[in-house]
């Protein structure tokens, strides 16, 4: 299965992105056993919806595509109700079908991209920061915003998990 | 503050450590921003309390140091109450105060022995594999345990920040 002489670089690259698939593939997997109706309840009194951190999610991973220089964001009318506005504001929100294809086209997105970038590409600023901030924050590259939002999907999976 | 003769490979492992590192200050922080009786709560009605997932990290944590070559575990009776049984097994649990000094001792011990690790050491076995298995699989190494566990703790992170 693995390539033996892979670099030790492109070994911790290939690390996180098992983790970034690991963590979608349970997410997805979790989504599948929930009803429409269990999405839209509360995932506990007075707290988010299943469908508002639904579209959240993928609000967030959309904005990888420009954040990683890989594209434009393929919804940009998610920003509005799931990035700038609370649940409840009042806002409609897509269908839960549409917002689990939206979701799935903006990891499919994610996963093309991804295997554009070699494993020096990761290291590379992302595009948030400036090069002259990049110069004193090396740490701030792309890899570094893979786990980052990797740590941000597991934290709102385990509360979409109350759902179940 | 960053050093520019850093290795690619030594980079993509400060920037998993920082993940990990970043996990738990924040987990720390809401810590101790929750009173003992909010952490004795369930985070959703009829599911796991605050209290009951300190002590499963605490306990998932410490076996990391045997995981990892570091050394023993600090805390091997919070194995029973926290990873064998579920919550409300009946079985008494430590206080909270003990739990999150129990916390920090298993994060400060880990951090210790993070330090002794060089990049290269990330990308060796961890210790529940065979030499035989990790020939075939070199990607179950020690970095992918720490992006498995940094997971972890977001998922249960994301359902105690719901006591707040």
């Amino acid at each position: 299965m693995e390539n033996p002489s892979t670099s030790p670089l492109a070994m911790s690259v290939q690390v996180a992105l098992s983790s970034w698939d690991m963590q979608n593939s349970r997410f997805l997997k979790l989504l599948d056993a929930l009803t429409d109706e269990q999405l839209q309840s509360e995932i506990a009194p007075g707290r988010n919806t299943g469908v508002y951190l639904l579209g959240h999610l993928a609000a967030v991973h959309d904005y990888m595509l420009p954040l990683l220089g890989l594209g434009e964001r393929l919804f940009p009318d998610l920003e509005e109700p799931f990035l700038r506005k609370p649940d409840k504001s009042g806002l409609d929100f897509p269908s839960v079908a549409e917002l689990k294809s939206q979701y799935a086209a903006v990891n499919a997105a994610l996963s093309t991209g991804f295997a554009t970038l070699s494993p020096e590409n990761w290291l590379e600023k992302h595009t948030s920061i400036s090069d002259a901030d990049f110069q004193k924050e090396p740490h701030r590259n792309k890899l570094n915003l893979l786990l980052n939002r990797t740590g941000h999907l597991a934290y709102h999976f385990g509360q979409v998990a109350l759902l179940k």
